[in-house]
């Protein structure tokens, strides 16, 4: 058990993963935070203390809690297939600064692009760093396929 | 290879890992029986057999699927970094008593939150029992950041 | 931790994971294919160098993007399980041949899932190949709980 953590590369790949997984648990609150400040709600529960005519205006949809939505859900399509093909990676021991590379890479793509998404700033911004962190994706499962292939 | 297995407490993370993820994949039989009672569908080869009329009325949202989706979905946000974060915990060697405890309340807890979800219970019963699932991640997290932490 | 990689069973594992993954992955650029040809999107700032006329007509949604989307959130919901249960099945150290046909089959079957959805092929091919795929996931979930289970 302990010998996967004596491993430098396992170590490295730990924190990052750890890093990308806390970020993406953080979407949680957040849109929680823009449901409360926006007034955007989707379940009536959720609003039963209120009157029935100010129910009908907080049961709806808001563009900034459907963009932190779509944010959190490319979160889920990108950062799960990262954790699985990184931990594979990880086990098919590469270089560390090589690891090191891919992970640091990734982690910094996946916080610029929420900061691009949640912040509506300009494309190519969010384009980019999401293209960068799905390379990095198809670069660590090249690496496993070309190592360990048994169909 | 079977020195993980031979680990307690790599057991106790693969029975409640194992528990919360048939719980999770149990959600997709459970849409589909809200969709066929409710009759709301999302793909036109779904309803191909009826009647262009009936297709119109079948083709629709409904908001006790709409609810099943929305609870499918908060699995997915919770569950998953979960299982990543408590496979690293469960690596970094804690205590028995200590792992079974958060895996013991997380599955509890989203148990109860899914119950909660598609049963419509009264706020704050969701709300807590999403934030205490959260809580068990980032508490795993801190663990993990705070024992492994190379950069 | 090269212990890992030298298991057969584990090695097949790795492979199909990585099969499955990449497949996940590259949902991403057909869902940017279909935005693009089909001219929908759902950001301000995508269409930022459009006129003001142009940017109402392309922010919309288009039947055959949420159609793509419904089939990466289901391989969102399908696949991650299977990457998870896939793993701890590996480690409790079945035969090659059992773990193969396992993983051969969800393979399969995920990938005729997207086929059938993308391309809107007629029901049961669908239902079936999630079917398919879901007892695959549960039938390693009951091997998984049967050999290891720590309350």
């Amino acid at each position: 058990m302990a010998t996967l953590m004596e491993d430098d590369v396992f170590r490295a790949f730990t924190t990052y993963a750890a890093i990308v997984i806390v970020k993406m648990v953080l979407m949680g609150p957040l849109t929680a935070y823009y449901r409360i400040t926006r007034g955007s709600f989707a379940n009536l529960e959720d609003v039963a203390r209120k009157s029935a005519d100010e129910q009908k205006k907080l049961l709806r949809t808001h563009p900034d809690v459907e963009r932190v939505r779509r944010c959190h859900l490319n979160d889920l399509e990108n950062i799960v297939p990262f954790l699985g093909i990184a931990l594979l990676y990880t086990l098919t021991g590469p270089d560390l600064s090589c690891a090191l590379l891919h992970f640091r890479v990734f982690a910094g793509s996946r916080i610029f692009h929420t900061i691009s998404y949640v912040g509506a700033l300009p494309q190519p911004c969010r384009g980019l760093s999401y293209l960068t962190g799905a390379t990095v994706t198809l670069s660590m499962a090249y690496r496993v396929l070309s190592t360990v292939l048994v169909l």
